[in-house]
């Protein structure tokens, strides 16, 4: 039988270890007693392992007996672990969406005969294997993603509730956005160039600038135009630009009569009691993307692809919606290796494998199976 | 020649004492050496003493050859201080604005046969004053004050600035507002029951309700509608409401990896920075009151009566709207008890003397006097 090690029992990792317990052994290795006893309940084939990953040993320890390695640790962690794995010479999937660059582990993968996919989530991950998908097919002139994870019924003042820790979604509200427009990469200030755009079974949304086209800007050099926005309920950005404005998202500390303080230590403690996902919570997923250019065979005539991804808190097996469409990504990616349809070495990009032969394909038939239902519209 | 002390030379303090230094000899005490420094650059006919007033010696030592005090300390030091004034047996006109009930010095000023003249400012104070006039000759049914003091040039996110501690604004947008319907009182939350109204030569403001009713709910309990609301730039309210509900204007310890403090403590000192006037910063006091009701002598016609109060920082004085409204309705006060039009012992309301035969027509001169436009429309 496969063995495979998931690093992190969080919500996501949790989807992708039970997932994968359907057909393979599972290891799941995390620091939380608690993480690891939730996931005992739902499966109990899985393997348990408490372990401080941050302790390279324990990292080694851990993977030996693994044919395949899963990371979906958080971010901060994230590329220090993708290291130690891919010394230890396995094959991994990454969907800790560290801030590092990837491609910098590109030469000691292919030194380890290694194939370690990253970025293999919703967006990123999604996007960039639809955007690699159709750029082998025509010259794509405009990309443009927009994306959230959203609970269904929003509670001012901020509409918003996160899966994960507070601290993550701050980097992302202040992590100057990278976006490529007129075939230069231009550097914008996050929660910018707000627009309202309606969805169906949703509403009005807003759509501002985040730094989510990571490693897209380095695969297609060509693409005169890719843009990745983040979808929130409206007044959200705004409320956040006024808070950074104040200076509550602010790291230096600030003397004040009762205590010194860095404002994003209180802002953070504050905004987890707001931004909680309760137990069994209805929250979604949507994801629109544009992809428009020219056809490169017919003379170039003008083409264009919409896709439309909408998911919902999964009531039958209490897993959320950002769990199931991020982990199922990446236990697809999972499968392609297994199945020896991605056998490259060095660090794969979501976009790499949208260009492979039969990926795609393969990875629609992994959704469909598990509900996840991306259209054409 | 009179003998006049004030206590408290910030930037109202400041403008009461210039402006009684013109015709009696004014001492001026206050805590702080660099704001008496500044007093007396602007005229050195005022006698300077620094003393710190929370010392009950230090206040009966600087009034004993007073023939009246003014006082403009800090509302949470307001009560205590005018206690002892009233105690120290010299007539005085207050505009600390304390959060305590005035009239519960009643007994104790009659006792010692002193006049003592409150919250005798902008509103409270010339809208109590209007409200006590109007009344004499009509049953008032409604009456209606919007009041708000406002940097001309607004900057985002607040659109704000304070000439005084953001404590003592975040305390109007925090404790409950006492308004009266239908012959009712009610409490609600302050920032409650935003509405839009357009101003001429400012444009749309927002108002909402706050606690500023005052002895006005005690003087005229057959008054069956009366509220009182501050004046922002749109959005304000909405803002701060959110700051609440998040819990940035909390005063419970919260713990965070990065230290423990009350919310409040961090959220005043970033406040500060935003809400400080610049030096000679244009800024402007509006006042718009509604008085509604019915003639007593013509057997019941309607009446009503509209005022709208626009003043602007002084350029060639260099004194902001609010010191100067605020300061100058202080002084005419001071000049009623002076010239003996108020005579009456006790705690007086600014609605009492608007009662008072003849009071309403000096305030007016003394107002032309400074160039403040109070106009009917």
């Amino acid at each position: 039988m496969v063995n495979i090690t998931v690093f992190g029992a969080g919500l996501v990792g949790k989807a992708i270890a039970l997932d994968l317990a359907e057909r393979f052994q599972v290891t799941a290795v995390d620091n939380s007693k608690q993480a690891l006893e939730n996931l005992a309940s739902r499966n109990t084939s899985i393997r348990l392992v408490q372990a401080d990953l941050s302790n390279e040993s324990n990292i080694f320890n851990t993977i030996q007996s693994a044919d395949l390695v899963v990371s979906a640790v958080p971010g901060y962690m994230g590329y220090k672990t993708l290291e130690s794995v891919i010394r230890g010479g396995k094959n991994v999937v990454d969907i800790a969406f560290f801030p590092e660059d990837a491609l910098s582990l590109d030469p000691i993968a292919k030194q380890h005969d290694v194939t370690a996919v990253v970025d293999m989530g919703v967006a990123p991950g999604l996007s960039n294997l639809l955007l690699g998908y159709h750029s082998i097919e025509m010259d794509v002139k405009e990309f443009k993603c927009m994306v959230g994870g959203l609970p269904k019924y929003p509670k001012p003042p901020f509409n918003y509730k996160a899966p994960f820790s507070p601290i993550d979604v701050i980097e992302e509200y202040t992590r100057p956005a990278r976006i490529v427009r007129d075939g230069k990469v231009l550097t914008l200030p996050a929660l910018t160039e707000i627009e309202q755009v309606e969805f169906e079974m949703i509403g009005k949304l807003e759509a501002f600038n985040t730094d989510g086209l990571r490693t897209l800007i380095h695969s297609f050099p060509e693409i005169p135009n890719m843009v990745e926005k983040t979808l929130r309920y409206p007044g959200h950005a705004a409320l956040i630009q006024s808070l950074i404005n104040i200076g509550f998202l602010g790291t230096d500390i600030i003397e004040t009569p009762g205590g010194n303080i860095s404002p994003i230590h209180l802002s953070s403690e504050l905004f987890k009691k707001h931004w909680k996902l309760e137990e069994d919570e209805p929250e979604f997923t949507v994801m629109s993307i544009d992809i428009s250019g020219t056809r490169k065979q017919n003379t170039g005539d003008n083409d264009n692809y919409r896709y439309y991804l909408y998911d919902e808190y999964d009531t039958a097996t209490s897993i959320g919606s950002m769990a199931r469409t991020t982990g199922y990504t990446c236990t697809a990616a999972v499968a392609l290796i297994l199945e020896n349809i991605i056998t490259t070495r060095g660090i794969i990009t979501p976009e790499f494998i949208g260009q492979h032969p039969g990926a795609f394909e393969r990875i629609t038939k992994h959704y469909e199976k598990r509900n996840i239902k991306l259209r054409t519209h």
